[in-house]
């Protein structure tokens, strides 16, 4: 169940470290996500057209190895679990066999007043 | 008629050649732009409201020396030119007297339909 | 012992949902911890000079309320937790009293080759 | 000679208009050029490690429809130009057949000391 897509680091993603950056990671888990959704014909913007938004309420990353530019990362991502409202992704990134980073986002539905809600009944698409 | 403000260089803005990475000067003009419009009391959001968009429709950036982490960058912004529809921007980088960058955005106003439209009459506010 | 620094909401570190990215909100914590360091004089560059660097190997967010385009964040760092190798800080954005955002990042000291080390004497000038 | 690669656009590279932050333009530039080298086998960190570097110089976006969420991009990447001591690289990204921006970098060969330095010989290869 888990979905895998490759990215390539670029310049632009190091610091001068000489590594990825530590808030890219979050925007290579929602790639992950968003590929993910892309693979599994969800479709997050007809979602927004309802007025149901899924923002991210939570997120954590433990850093292992560095990313490093030219690197051809692999996110792996999978929807780990789901409440009535809420939605956690698992994510692990890797060069080859090694685990540079991994993580999770906690989604909750909300509507556009912000008030909770219940996740729209396309995500069961994504399970 | 200059607009200065300041902005501190963060290790997320350098690469690892251990400069401000290039894209990242369009960001400080925006910081300029955006410090400039709140100094002179002229409300953005208000002209989005109305359905007025200004985009960017051109940039360039001339890049003169480094701008490194921890550096205080003075952003220095000025209105260079407007017509009935469309308001340039120019801007230069500076650490102390050392010109780090320079360079200029033309934004077109259009309406929601992305139609070209007339300036609000508040651009009025920001000569 | 908290340090605070304000920082206003530019239009890039916004996403369609009108509000800040998910990932900005480690820029902003960066940020925080920059401007701390910077205030009590604690010359991180010197420490990367001597081959000791500092990266993030844990990171957490809590997203509490979103920001919004143009407003002043106020980022109250504090140095959480020493240990001989590690250093935690935790971190809150606020607009006025209402709290936007809390987390923490986990450093750990590593030499050039990625050896965990000890901490550089001079962090004690950051408790 | 035109080298054309696909990015998606994530959620993190719109501002709350809904469309590509335009700095993010410059961040598919350097992916297209990063990609068109790969893809000739010129290793830019072998050049680095000889210490010999291509910083942007000059940047130019020119913005003609806006890129949205979940776009694919194409990236289309041409080697305009070289000098003894410059290389310049044309841009086009689109989606489908519409040309969404295109624009130019300009980059200097420079020395470790940021002296003017001749190109590497192995830039042939990405001609």
């Amino acid at each position: 169940m888990n979905h895998r897509c490759d990215y390539r680091v670029i310049y632009g993603d190091t610091d001068q470290m000489g590594v990825m950056y530590y808030a890219n990671h979050l925007r290579l888990f929602e790639r992950g996500r968003t590929e993910l959704m892309a693979s599994r014909n969800f479709d997050y913007s007809a979602v927004e057209a309802e007025g149901i938004y899924l923002p991210v309420v939570e997120a954590n990353v433990k850093y292992r190895a560095p990313a490093r530019f030219n690197d051809i990362v692999t996110i792996e991502t999978v929807v780990a679990d789901t409440t009535r409202i809420t939605l956690r992704f698992g994510y692990r990134l890797l060069r080859d066999d090694v685990v540079l980073a991994e993580g999770i986002t906690l989604h909750a539905a909300i509507d556009k007043a912000g008030r909770p809600t219940r996740l729209p009944a396309s995500v069961a698409q994504l399970l």
